[in-house]
């Protein structure tokens, strides 16, 4: 099958890279769409020394394994747990420390024709949304962790740091609380997806900042933890998104001074998300930039890199 | 009076400083014992750009001020807050915005024949604790500061890193918890006041780690923390205590993989700290060193910088 493939120092179109199998816990799935994140574009800087097919964003349709699932369109949770250790017996398989993450750690993921995941991690697709829509389930439900891991009030005042593609998703998360909320960026095009849903939406040079009680991190940047460190009110909570090759330098003294609480926030279950695409109460589409044929995936993926790029797909 | 002095570069013993002065709202007091904190040596390196006198653990005698305190010993809570702000009618006055903080920041501290502080800073010290126990009061009380944040519970897995005087301190109070408590460090004679007290004390090279559910990062040093993010379990909680003057460097991606919950934690409020010393349920007179004259200041704060130094106190 026709695949992309990361070696550790280039990524390459691969014609003939062997296709997965499946057995009877395992479903192959033939990949309908597939979306490039930041995250593939760490791992193109040494993010977590992955080898293989990256991909951890698609929308599949089911070609082999558990009868039920045959011919299903499905999206499928990255992280391919045990099922047996404490975290996965506690509902927490994502931290699963035998855990492969597809296209992650350990397995090939979706920049390829097709892909092998476990059964258990496939979630029927309703018709009512579209393969454009349910190909961001992965970051919409990333999104959907911060309201997991945080209690979040309506009244609350909150800022969203950062407009890129998970920012977006956060920020319009984060409406569903009923919370105050704010998103600054760099982009006026982004950032008017969000004021289109009436969200209060800046660009850095109109923000007039003040402190808030939480401010979500999602600049997939390191410059963003300083300032979003010096926008989070004394005991307020700082949500970090961005996962980043690269080292933090900062200063760490306002973190204790202010008593902030940081809170790691990484990826999320899939009904959450699933539920809002459903209600049509998030609006993703807007985020795509361009659908490249698999076979242009390296200019896909140039592409994606680009500042300020919005989402690309990949479609075989 | 005699004071040590902090000009921004030198630190020197004035013998005429400006004694300060009472009013119907601040209390004059004669220092009996201060005590000198790695703060201090922050400072001394530069840390929140502090000028005058040093010094924020102290015994004192009131000596000017409302008349019911006079010729009483006390402790000071070191926040001078506004009392009028949302965080000081929110029990947080030190949060306060407008605050000064003895010695730290606008307010000059204990290394002085005599401070003043505002009346309201004052607690009253029950005859049965000690001058020597009473100057622990401060970091006793930013120990207690944990368990006021972070519900630790019986039977959950702590480690405290750091074996300096706030990690010895730390580590007796999580104790009271009922956790399953385990401190790290690299100096046997402290470690010892630890296994006195029955608690599970290593020193580095015989340490075998595991993941814990809590970890307070006390080490006083940059490079605690990156330690401390490797010993915390996915979903856990990291306990920030240490402020240091310099940036920290380090990668902040196992932070959100895991989902870390990192708090920020520094001043406590004095009540708890002083139940437990009136209770005698912490020990905290095996952690002095030495006491030296006011009068040989510069030469205790040397000492006090020492690698290894226990806590060094000025007495007049």
């Amino acid at each position: 099958m026709q695949a992309l493939h990361w070696n550790g120092a280039t990524l390459n179109l691969d014609r003939s890279y062997l296709t997965p199998k499946a057995d009877e816990k395992t479903a192959l799935l033939r990949v309908r769409l597939a979306g490039i994140c930041s995250t593939d574009l760490q791992i193109f800087k040494g993010y977590l020394g992955f080898r293989g097919v990256p991909g951890h964003e698609l929308v599949g349709e089911v070609k082999e394994g558990p009868a039920e699932l045959v011919g299903k369109r499905v999206v499928v949770e990255i992280n391919f747990a045990c099922g047996r250790c404490q975290f996965c017996l506690g509902d927490l398989g994502r931290h699963c420390p035998q855990r492969r993450v597809m296209g992650i750690v350990g397995a090939d993921g979706s920049f390829a024709e097709y892909v092998a995941a476990p059964a258990r991690n496939l979630h029927l697709i309703p018709d009512s949304i579209a393969d454009e829509e349910a190909v961001f389930i992965e970051p919409l439900a990333a999104a959907f962790e911060i309201i997991e891991q945080v209690q979040i009030g309506v009244g609350d005042d909150v800022l969203v740091l950062g407009d890129g593609k998970l920012g977006l998703l956060c920020a319009q998360v984060l409406r569903l609380t009923g919370a105050r909320l704010s998103a600054v960026g760099k982009h006026p095009e982004k950032l008017a997806i969000l004021k289109k849903l009436g969200i209060r939406a800046f660009v850095m040079s109109d923000w007039k900042p003040h402190l808030y009680d939480v401010v979500v991190e999602a600049t997939g940047s390191t410059t963003g933890l300083e300032m979003a460190l010096e926008a989070v009110k004394p005991r307020g909570t700082l949500v970090l998104k961005s996962t980043v090759a690269q080292n933090h330098s900062l200063s760490l003294a306002p973190l204790v001074i202010n008593e902030i609480t940081v809170v790691g926030s990484r990826c999320g279950v899939f009904p959450p998300a699933l539920e809002a695409l459903a209600q049509k109460s998030v609006s993703v589409t807007p985020l795509i930039e361009k659908i490249y044929p698999l076979a242009d995936g390296l200019e896909a993926v140039a592409h994606a890199a680009r500042p300020g790029a919005r989402k690309i797909l990949l479609r075989h």
